[in-house]
């Protein structure tokens, strides 16, 4: 969604660090809590301390806590077993992962004709879990029959339209994170969008934040195709696209204006806040933007704090 | 080069077939003929009736004949061999290719330090053997090394800059059409540009035509690269970009005057003649552009034929 949709802001986001009062009003006027994970509960490896504690004050109050994260390459259960190593307690129903935005959208929202239903992955198991616990048929992903070389024989059948290759039934290419991308599957994606078939992606970020450097993200997965199409874009299913929002709303029937978006970068974590119209948004210094980005920014929270486990100030 | 820098065509172009004087008036006006292969000499594998003929008119006539191409894959050698089994004679010293063009520039144009001459190869034999023949030292490429997948020992070594994954030498990134193109390939030429390496780009072709539909041409092992560095483009040593005239110029040291670009296509034939200011441009209509795009579009040539063995028609 482009930033120019909505005006930038003006206000200056209110700074909750050691503001007891401050920090209970605040909690006080939200049921759900959407929180982004790497750099606001933990960096890389490492748990922030006081991550636990503060998830256990929000619980106590009753509040809703859900875990949102672009990671396409996990599934939901998947994200339960890498929180629980890192020491948080979760269950899968508070994880939503893009690759489970990206299957609901498929299964619940898109309406596919009959002979239109399987979906061509680019992507790891991540995305096919997901797709399974939603009936969703597909092919690709981590299948060992595209993970090779393209032969003469391929290209034929591709410019044939040879159904042994391009499967008549595919009616959606839905393109992840890939750490086994190759030509053959891009040549496949490119046919079948030609053909028709919806370009759907888990998210779009164009790097992934790994052992302290970046490396391809989903949306290097995406590029080519994009540019091959002449500049189509997908529909991304992850943060900031308002698709993701209108996911998880779906999913726990929350009151917007009664929920929070937690998040360490203003161009993504609180643009999907602000954007979705939430009750409010709030920001952390333990990730990616500053705070000169946060009380200056195009984009602004409503509220800021040092760290995540300045919330258990409130006491 | 953006089609704004140039002021749109407005002339209306020579139509030349059945006109043995105008044929024979526009052949005089030039010393050197460029061609573009694909759609104006043959179409896939079908050799075009009159090609030979015609090469051999203008060869005759003592004009100097050159074949410019794209395609990265091939190194020169290769495409003699390519031409030959076509039907068509020729000669190494006739043939630029993006990979030789890349690799000239290279080793004549940038001047890298001495301990950053090596060049770090997204891309097949044919730009391999074009840098063995510049002596340019290279890594990546065809070398099976890299075609794995990644490890998580590749993700700290990178992070870590160790130099057994990441050659401190390597002062440049060449990205060309790869069939064999892969996440690790692709984290590392994006490591090595953010190290300050100068991206290049043998062509960025977003397609490549096969088979008589499209695959993923060059351009789209660039687009992840352009993505993840945030929008900075490579300088492509191909076909329209004007890197390649300069190339082919300095080569042939002809009188730009000339010269003349025949191709099939506007806006990267024509349009590389017209920027590079040779002193012509001939369409002709057997391949990609119509003739309401060579008569009403942007970019015009000078002239334009229904075939190129319409050329033999001066006689």
């Amino acid at each position: 969604m482009a930033s120019s949709e909505y005006p930038a802001s003006t206000h200056t986001p209110r700074y909750l660090t050691g503001d007891a009062a401050g920090i209970r009003e605040f909690i006080d006027k939200f049921d759900v809590f959407l929180f982004d994970c790497d750099g606001v509960l933990w960096s890389g490896d490492h748990l922030f301390p006081g991550t636990n504690e503060t998830l256990e004050l929000l619980r106590s109050k009753g509040k809703q806590v859900v875990f949102v994260t672009n990671n396409s390459t996990k599934s939901r259960a998947d994200y339960v077993k890498k929180l629980d190593g890192l020491g948080i307690p979760s269950t899968t129903e508070e994880i939503f992962s893009s690759s489970y935005s990206a299957s609901i959208y498929i299964s619940r929202i898109l309406s596919l004709p009959p002979n239109k239903r399987k979906v061509f992955v680019i992507g790891e198991t991540g995305i096919e879990q997901e797709l399974r616990a939603e009936n969703v048929p597909f092919l690709g992903g981590t299948d060992p029959t595209y993970r090779r070389e393209i032969t003469p024989e391929d290209y034929k059948k591709i410019a044939a339209g040879d159904p042994s290759l391009l499967d008549p039934e595919v009616g959606v290419v839905l393109v992840g994170l890939d750490f086994h991308v190759n030509y053959l599957k891009l040549a496949l994606a490119f046919h079948y969008i030609r053909r028709g078939a919806v370009f759907l992606a888990t998210n779009i970020d164009s790097t992934l934040p790994n052992a302290g450097t970046l490396f391809p993200g989903a949306g290097s997965m995406s590029a080519p195709l994009i540019m091959m199409l002449g500049g189509q874009e997908p529909v991304s299913l992850g943060k900031p696209n308002q698709a993701m929002m209108d996911a998880i709303e779906g999913k726990f029937r929350f009151d917007r204006e009664r929920a929070c978006m937690v998040g360490d970068r203003a161009n993504t974590d609180i643009r999907f806040g602000v954007e979705g119209k939430l009750g409010g948004t709030l920001a952390v210094l333990t990730g990616v933007s500053s705070e000169e980005d946060f009380l200056r920014g195009e984009v602004r929270p409503a509220a800021y704090l040092d760290r995540l486990a300045d919330l258990l100030g409130c006491e």
